[in-house]
């Protein structure tokens, strides 16, 4: 199964890391090259890697920063680790930097008796990501595809780092047509950079439409489901995703079109409202590229992500859960 | 009071139109000259001007036109005419060109019979613009106004040319303070080039928002209320305007915000369902300012319009209707 560059946008070869840029899709591949932690927060503030690719960054990050530190104690770099983990933490708000960043630390615990602990805890976070984590991002897009009928159009949102791709391919393994409609979502331009430019790499079918013709969608019955990601879980099921994802639920369930989320589950939040929502500069709003859309001094407000209550989600697709 | 030039953005000097060129504000003020119905056309199909903007380009064409003929026989003004209001009425399709070209038509009959055929046309037509249409939308207005509160916050999608400035100041005169939320309206940026722009220039608090926000808005209780504008009514109160109106007015009722609109009274479509909606070129999706944004060969679906129905809207503001 062919595999975006998206679904894995961030890999760690020697002692540097490399970042895809994702503000520069479709137009140019560009890898960030990143030596050590600070150039690595910098990526992620910068909106370079968003989503999954954050999650990748910060683990590896500990085990770039553990393979190149001349640091010899293990109390040294135990706390090296702490010090990476609490920067990553104050780095973006809505995204459960924490969550990563203590279980990587939890790793860390359970491996810091061992002898080796440098090349154990390296070891041990490469296999929680190569066979843990991508093969349950597998197993989740499988599972979504399952839930397709053939004929199916599927609306997203933003952008779930190439796992809709994966969606349409095991749709079509499993013998089922279908279509994608992909929603801009402004101000980053996710759905056209990122979703229209995955899937039509994969040679699926996608049309994209301005982020205000949701409900004209629905209401013409253009749209049979929809999925999107999840930026953040709390335990009763409610998430953050990007701003615009709460509005596509509720057009949803007017329309009783089902709404389907690919879920990270987490029991560190009981609800929606524990969910810190990132509100990002006035100039994603006023600018574009560089050129002003809106007048001089004219003020906005772009709150980054917005939470979706758990009774507007007719299935988590959670492979935790099975 | 202060008028917005985009209130009464195109008028008639001599024997050329000047349109204001929408498309440039708010970085440069720029009006485009309009020899003829051809150009006149042509500035409406690339939306140069919009909304009420098409409405004055429609009449002081057929002025513009009569004006500058040296066609001297009425039968052959009138053939003239006529063939001006086939032209505007294949121009774009959700707009009643064909309502307005008719009321023109139907004005130029009345006068057939005078000996100054051409001379009591144009007259007649200046004074239905001058006394009729500006002060019936300073009435309407000023009926906005009155229905909002002190502390109100309205939100509005697209741009209502001119009128929602004049909005804030009946607010003022009535001694209320209102804020203003205006949504960006992708793709063509009505709302952070026009609405933020004139909202500014007339002192007034306005914040933009991304499209994708407003149910976060209406959520988190930043807005009381809706106004927004109409492109097209039918007699029974269902309206096409910009699209993205529809998913807000779902959402205003979802959240039971009062909804209002701004309208045009017709008689000549049933219902909402006997709207054509214009569908607009996939590039005004895929590119912005020539830059493209999406992966070449990627395919947008770009509805310029969507239908609310009556049921939605908590009061039409409609001045011909007291």
């Amino acid at each position: 199964m062919k595999e975006s560059i998206l679904f894995w946008p961030v890999r760690l070869k020697g002692n540097t890391l490399y970042i895809l840029d994702e503000t520069l899709i479709p137009k140019r591949i560009v890898t960030i090259k990143v030596k050590n932690y600070k150039q690595a927060i910098r990526a992620v503030v910068d909106m370079k890697t968003r989503a999954f690719g954050q999650f990748l960054t910060v683990c590896y990050t500990f085990v770039l920063e553990l393979k190149k530190t001349t640091l010899t104690s293990k109390e040294e770099q135990m706390a090296l680790l702490k010090k990476i983990a609490l920067a990553f933490n104050s780095s973006r708000p809505t995204f459960p930097f924490e969550e990563v960043t203590s279980m990587m630390l939890g790793f860390a615990q359970k491996v810091y008796m061992s002898t080796n602990f440098k090349e154990d805890f390296i070891k041990m976070i490469d296999g929680f990501l190569e066979k843990g984590i991508r093969q349950k991002r597998y197993d989740r897009a499988c599972q979504a595809a399952l839930l397709l009928k053939d004929g199916d159009v599927v609306l997203t949102h933003c952008h779930v780092s190439g796992e809709m791709s994966l969606i349409g391919e095991f749709c079509s393994l499993q013998k089922k047509r279908v279509k994608f409609f992909a929603t801009e979502t402004r101000p980053y331009f996710q759905g056209s950079r990122l979703t229209a430019w995955e899937l039509k790499k994969s040679g699926l079918d996608v049309t994209l439409v301005p982020d205000n013709a949701v409900a004209k969608l629905m209401s013409d019955g253009d749209v049979t489901c929809v999925i999107v990601g999840s930026d953040r879980s709390a335990e009763n099921g409610d998430f953050a995703n990007k701003i615009g994802t709460y509005q596509i639920a509720l057009l949803a369930k007017h329309f009783q079109i089902p709404f389907y989320v690919l879920a990270q589950p987490s029991k560190k939040l009981i609800s929606g409202r524990d969910i810190p929502i990132e509100i990002r500069e006035d100039d994603e709003i006023l600018t574009f590229e560089g050129k002003r859309l809106s007048p001089r001094g004219a003020v906005a407000f772009y709150p980054g992500f917005d939470v979706v209550e758990n009774n507007l989600v007719t299935q988590h697709i959670n492979v935790d859960a099975n």
